[in-house]
């Protein structure tokens, strides 16, 4: 049997997403043969993001300050606001490279049956930004799933009065799609052709 | 775009067999979001790992000593010694928990594709083992591929002329198929049913 810190090494990365038990103990065994190219150098990057890596207050990014770098680039002050579920559909958007604006991560959707509610994501924040940023645009770039849309039909309704116009990612997202999965081809496409919510 | 420390880890982590970019950007996000339940665990595990895992000098076992616990353990001197190609297939003939003697990792097969001569192999290593550790058979437990049988018939030739009894795991094995990836089940019926080579 192997050795038992490769063994907790092993149990850990099965917790990974994407990686059970056998996938787990293969990339264990790669990690030691590449010890001086790999195992050191990804212990030291997660013990520095370990340290350091923490949600932007303001958007709900991850950075390594209180308020993250795009809420801090003024040249991202455009008025337009990008809401999108989670960080990696945020990192989607960026690979694009189309949008310059801000965003707001909401941490997930609406969802009965996870029993996830608007105070448990994000939203009352929504307006906040609205006010204090100058919002003049929202984006909903939300998964074209049935909790995605009941999300932005409920962001809609808490933005309502507020002199701000909102739209939906339109053309390329697929029916019961998650936009972490789109090319970059597709959200390009989708951002351009955005239409009024 | 993600921090710099954060696309580090990104890059580093889909190096590993079976992650992506994809799937390594999820994998973080997922790191973040559980930064004390397994980030740092998992930073401190690698480190612990990278430091003190070595490949045994007498069996190519990984362990943290010079010779691992497998082969310094006198119940497992039973004369029988276990050919593996790899570290992977030696947790899993671990884990079926039949076998009782020792093991003897060739850290890869023979392949005329590949370039893999004897000589990059622990081959003559194994006859070495005979004659000092009193073994009287030797189960070569090698993938039932063509480059596994031809290492097999290799290692044959390389201890004729021993008074040593040579057998290969049987029933169960896939043809074509790796041990690894086998049940423990299959492993145990295979063992048993072992025929003489
Ligand atoms: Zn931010
Ligand atoms: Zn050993």
């Amino acid at each position: 049997m192997a050795d038992s810190d490769i063994e907790s090494l092993i149990e850990l990365m099965a917790r990974l997403p994407g990686l059970g038990p056998r996938s787990a103990r293969r990339a264990v065994l790669h990690l030691i043969k590449k010890r001086g190219q790999l195992l050191t150098p990804l212990a030291d990057a997660m013990a520095k993001v370990g340290a350091t890596a923490r949600e932007c207050v303001n958007c709900g990014n991850i950075g390594t300050e209180e308020i993250c770098a795009i809420c801090t680039d003024d040249r991202r002050a455009t008025g337009e606001l990008c809401v999108v579920e989670d960080v990696a559909d945020l990192w989607a958007m960026e690979r694009s490279k189309i949008f310059k604006g801000r965003y707001h991560v909401l941490g997930g959707t609406l969802s009965a049956l996870d029993q996830v509610g608007p105070e448990d994501l994000r939203i009352p924040q929504i307006a906040e930004r609205i006010d204090r940023e100058g919002i003049s645009e929202i984006i909903l770039a939300l998964g074209a799933t049935i909790d995605g849309q009941t999300t932005a039909h409920v962001i809609a309704d808490e933005v309502d009065g507020r002199d701000v116009r909102l739209t939906t990612l339109a053309q390329g997202v697929p029916v019961g799609g998650e936009l972490d999965y789109l090319d970059d081809g597709t959200i390009t496409a989708a951002l351009n052709a955005r239409k009024s919510f």
